[in-house]
């Protein structure tokens, strides 16, 4: 396997966008990455993309195509991946392995969700799919009631506390809050974080990730031949995709995902770096005890000490570990099939100096972690700069 | 690239069935798949599972690590890949790809559909997004007349007859009979096929192919490993993806299909052979059209006498070319997301000589011609007798 660089990225703000469909918002993330490679169209040799639920969402299925063509990139392989919150993160660990594997030398993959066209309602049974519908979702759980349940036993086994999840919506809103291309731009303290409205108790509105539409888009290539394209590559370290089952009940431990250790570990051991080495990173806070239970699974802390490091200010933009400094699914926003590509381009921004206000000084080595449903699909990446 | 075997084959029989779900369809294929190649769940390093609309059809998404959990295939990468009726081809695409690439060893790629749980009408709904939706589909295009306007143009352009596309239903009818997983084991005579019931002119109900249940498995293995699980492994000589336009009206000439070039062009060129070469096909026959189209775009036959040529006979099981000794869609039955894997399941049934009562004499080098929507992609494989 050869070395690979990230040589363009591309995103569209995140929000409510209800003038927009989404094939234009994918287009608009895949044309930034074209020019941001200096990469013209007929130079894309594959193309992949990752969408959770655009026919339910969108009604359009075969999207693939129907986004490549769009973009004036013609015959090449283009593929649709689902895997749903880890759709595009699974994308992008296909198209890295055949950049790596020297199938191909320059491959695009977007990721990209519109949402906010169907009712509240509409969105929490859509998402639902992604649940075992055979079993818990048709038994009346949502995503919020499975992650409430999984916040309570993580409580009750590690005496993780309802300030704690706060601490991690306070800490996301204040970064997206400097993030001009999120969603929700609203700072909160940690007294609104404890009293917003419930929703799935111990989860309340601040707990949970937004319904947003968006967009995001990378371009690969081999490493030997990134600097034809940019002066800024990213060097794509590790990146592994790892599965469990869909249904929670299945597990046998419900307050670790063992497909984000899996994933970790291998993307750790192919990258040759431990957990203590990475500098900062993106992780998939769908819901704020999400996070919590990704910073011990990817072993930054000890298994059931992720509350309290988060409630310590350890994972703010000025702490040890600056964790989301886009604000996260939380406060950047969750289009669910464009979040695992747009972590890895919220990566390569800080990499390159260009995240802004919400720049932080040590930004040489990131980790993204996309969760799939309650754990059934995750992928790890790991960047560095070239 | 290393060449790659098909080490082990499983299929459900095609049909309507009632009291089957989606997972259970693939569920089995997979086992007999596992079967078939003396492989354990855990043997299996990555799976692919291609579905096109099962969150549309039975209400699941995430499809991926919910088949391969229940198929004790646990931990490793586990991905859904969409790609309207290539669903499954792109799958193997892939799965091909990463063997052949040498990340993995052992891969299983399952293609799966339930669609008779639905009403005729909604599924035709659900198909028509496959299409284009914010164009053709949304003025009131269906498939069927789609087809039907493709069939029209290459009529006025060759001189095509309603006599051609006929001939290709009684063939397909004659095979599927024969073929005991048909969804449809019924012969039809030429004057039948003339008068069906008219669905949209020129193409009548025996033009069109099935709505069916069912699923389909390989595995794959480095071909130099392939004598460790089977004695009768199927060397994958040239597979191919390649894309157009999602839009009928985006095409500059309907009478062909340029996905179905650009695939076989380069699958060809990967296996070495021309189209004379191949001594006999599964074809995308989702209308007789599609058929006698895709005989021309493989290079069997000149543009525009595939019809002829049907007519003739040469497509029959005793022709210089047997097409579709299953019963392809038309009669073996068309589940959508599981078609591409049943194709190559059926070549290698011929391969092996465990074809049966269609069992034909010349079968060592076979094509398969996967298509989604109405063209946008295309999968061409080629087979031959290790």
């Amino acid at each position: 396997m050869r070395p690979v660089a990230i040589i363009g990225i591309g995103k569209t703000p995140f929000g409510a966008f209800p003038d927009r469909d989404l094939r234009s918002l994918a287009v608009e993330a895949g044309e930034k990455a074209l020019n941001n490679a200096n990469v013209r169209p007929g130079q894309i040799e594959s193309f992949y993309l990752g969408n959770f639920a655009g026919p339910s969402f969108a009604g359009q299925n075969h999207l693939a195509p129907y986004v490549s063509t769009a973009l004036g990139i013609e015959g090449v392989p283009s593929t649709r991946i689902e895997a749903a919150c880890a759709s595009s993160g699974s994308a992008f660990f296909h198209g890295w392995a055949e950049v790596a594997a020297g199938i191909n030398d320059i491959v695009m993959v977007v990721g990209v969700e519109k949402m906010t066209s169907q009712s509240t309602a509409r969105v929490s049974q859509i998402l639902a799919e992604a649940g075992d519908c055979s079993g818990e979702m048709k038994a009346g759980s949502t995503f919020a009631s499975l992650f409430a349940m999984i916040a309570r036993r993580h409580m009750y086994e590690y005496g993780t506390k309802k300030e704690h999840l706060a601490a991690v919506a306070v800490k996301n809103h204040a970064n997206g809050a400097l993030n001009p291309d999120a969603h929700m731009r609203k700072p909160i303290t940690l007294e609104q974080a404890m009293k917003g409205k419930p929703i799935a108790d111990p989860l309340n509105i601040y707990d949970c990730s937004l319904i947003s539409d968006g967009a995001a888009a990378v371009i690969l290539a081999p490493l030997e031949r990134a600097y034809e394209f940019t002066q800024k590559p990213i060097r794509v370290l590790g990146v592994s995709q790892a599965s469990d089952y869909v249904a929670l009940d299945q597990k046998a431990d419900i307050t670790t995902f063992p497909a984000v250790r899996r994933a970790a570990d291998k993307a750790y051991q192919m990258a040759g770096v431990t957990p203590q080495a990475i500098e900062f990173a993106e992780i998939h806070d769908c819901f704020t005890i999400a996070e919590i239970i990704a910073i011990e699974d990817l072993g930054f802390v000890k298994k059931g000490e992720g509350g309290p490091f988060s409630f310590e200010g350890n994972t703010a933009r000025t702490g040890k570990l600056p964790v989301n400094t886009s604000g996260g699914l939380k406060s950047k926003g969750h289009p669910v099939g464009a979040t695992g590509v747009a972590q890895l381009c919220d990566l390569a921004l800080q990499m390159r100096c260009e995240a802004g206000e919400r720049q932080i000084p040590r930004h040489s080595l990131g980790l993204a972690q996309n969760l799939g449903g309650s754990g059934a699909t995750c992928v790890v990446s790991i960047l560095g700069v070239a």
